[in-house]
């Protein structure tokens, strides 16, 4: 254990995407935060003040600044559900420390998501579940509704490895990092959230095509690559047992913590520049109007999730907001040498 | 431990579904295990002999009996790689016997499936089932190569949740068992074959229908429940450390073996019932083609699933045919009073 000194120096971040929130963000909150006491999830003072900490509303609101109202109460919820979640069943505890108990307890409620149809039981995470995804069948489409659930296990399913590595000890090199990274911040549901809150369904032609399957990665990459420099230090001052895009860099190239730092924001923009020039090419393309929300909103969801963490209290113990780079602290237009994402950069995207 | 001394003699099957079979069985064998030596997946004559003796080419012949050739080969290749895969890495062994092991290496072979445009690395597993997606996104539309993976992603979750079960020695009762059954035969990438192997794309708004999905559901509960009659036998004398309907239902209703085989078979008849009716209520609507093809073959996955697995070397052990039921054996309609599944019988569906 080496004592925690001084908070790690955030590095601007290149994000070149102008701030949006939705003007109801406010509404949004009050109306979630009275269902979440309603429906179980808020059903005392200390779990109130958890959920609204979390400013879940907020962070939702930047990522569909123009939603319609209904839709984006839906994602809301789930956002609210989904930090909970995250913190009292992934995380740490019975279920999070427990790669026997894991798995069944997050199949049960996987199953309510997949099929809300069912009695969910008593357990407040599987009937709120049902609630949203109800609500999602009544708002949306089906195949709206089944992509976020879907997703939704590819959330769960990759909690299951992180568990399963800190059972045992393990912390993966970035190779493996960036694979199990790409899946365990929740990204795949919150993006695929975008369609409830925006209404317009992306035709499945242009939703499961390599260049938008690449693009939505890659959004959920950086936010998630950018998750962990937000957390760091927190995660640095709890010693976490987590593995961070920080840690794993300074543990496998054996460099010292304020180098990888550096690195995992070199590595970060890359990332962006990448997506931003890809979605510049597939905008080009006479794509859905639908598409095009879907694409302006991925935009958003990564300087939203930016705007968000600077303020919010979940990552308490962060320096000062480092500002914005005017260009990507590396320029190199080449794929990343990490075997499950090269792929973004292939040329026939 | 028990003494077995004899095979439980098997009730005669209720499915008043025909008998068929693609004519070109035979060379569909032929290609795939050709493509399986190359791809290193029979590497000698023990794994050859292991995944011939599967009789995947005639297993899946029976579920497309009407496939075009090249659809079917690339379906083929699952099936034996999907048999295989389980025996030597769900089932047993040091990763299907470890829960801090199976989730990573599901992981990463799931990450080859979602992007087969990744290097897969040296795991043969993973080589070949980059093979056989890039083959679906070459042949088939990407949402058909996506509804694949996603529908591989839920199997292989289940795993999870079934590697779990048996590390900490437990035996779920039926509602847990139903749940977790839906998927750990493997029933939904299987299924979501139909589509590779026949061509139509079933549009999104049907096949996400929550009475699609109820088709769908059941056609897998019916056949994954049938697989656990037929491997009783044998697991009985392997004293598998794995559920199975009827030792399930022995276990938690304290049913003597033979009992809880004949209320197996009530429960897996009601379904059957279920499913006939549903789905003749489906196919009078205005339906799309492809949705028609698709719901036949549901049909034959279930006939040729028993058709195949009363031949196969893999259920050895088993007593003779038991021929066929005229009418189901228990013909109640109402809902089996199953948390998870009780919505298949919704009116509104």
């Amino acid at each position: 254990m080496t004592t925690i000194d001084a908070p790690i120096e955030l590095h601007p971040f290149y994000c070149p995407i102008e701030p949006a929130i939705h003007p109801r963000a406010a509404d949004q909150e009050r109306d979630a935060l009275t269902w979440a006491e309603r429906i179980g999830l808020a059903a005392d003072d200390r779990r109130r003040t958890l959920l609204r900490h979390t400013r879940g509303a907020e962070f939702y609101a930047r990522f569909a600044p123009y939603a319609d109202y209904d839709g984006l109460q839906v994602a809301v919820r789930w956002v609210y559900w989904g930090f909970i979640f995250d913190d009292r069943r992934c995380d740490t505890g019975r279920f999070g420390d427990d790669p026997e108990r894991f798995p069944p307890m997050a199949g049960a409620v996987q199953r309510v998501m997949d099929a809300p149809w069912c009695d969910p039981g008593d357990d407040r995470y599987s009937r709120a579940a049902r609630d949203i995804v109800l609500d999602m069948y009544r708002l949306r489409t089906p195949t709206q509704a089944r992509r976020f659930t879907d997703a939704h296990r590819a959330w769960l399913f990759s909690v299951t490895w992180q568990v399963a590595d800190r059972a045992r000890g393990h912390l993966p090199d970035l190779p493996e990092y960036t694979a199990l990274r790409l899946q365990t911040a929740g990204g795949a549901p919150t993006i695929a959230l975008l369609e409830i809150a925006n209404g317009p369904e992306v035709p499945g032609a242009e939703m499961d095509s390599p260049a938008v399957r690449a693009l939505t990665e890659m959004a959920i990459m950086v936010a998630s690559w950018d998750n962990d420099l937000h957390s760091l230090h927190r995660e640095l001052r709890e010693s976490s047992a987590y593995p961070n895009l920080v840690t794993v860099l300074a543990h496998h190239r054996g460099l010292p913590r304020e180098r990888a730092a550096v690195e995992a924001v070199r590595l970060r923009d890359r990332v962006m520049a990448r997506f931003l020039r890809l979605r510049a090419s597939v905008t080009a393309r006479p794509v859905s109007e639908a598409l095009r929300i879907y694409l302006d909103c991925l935009g958003h969801a990564i300087r939203g999730n930016i705007d968000w963490a600077l303020a919010v209290p979940r990552y308490r113990g962060i320096a000062a907001h480092p500002g914005w780079a005017e260009v990507p602290a590396d320029p190199n237009p080449d794929p990343l040498p990490i075997p499950a994402i090269a792929w973004w950069w292939d040329d026939h995207l």
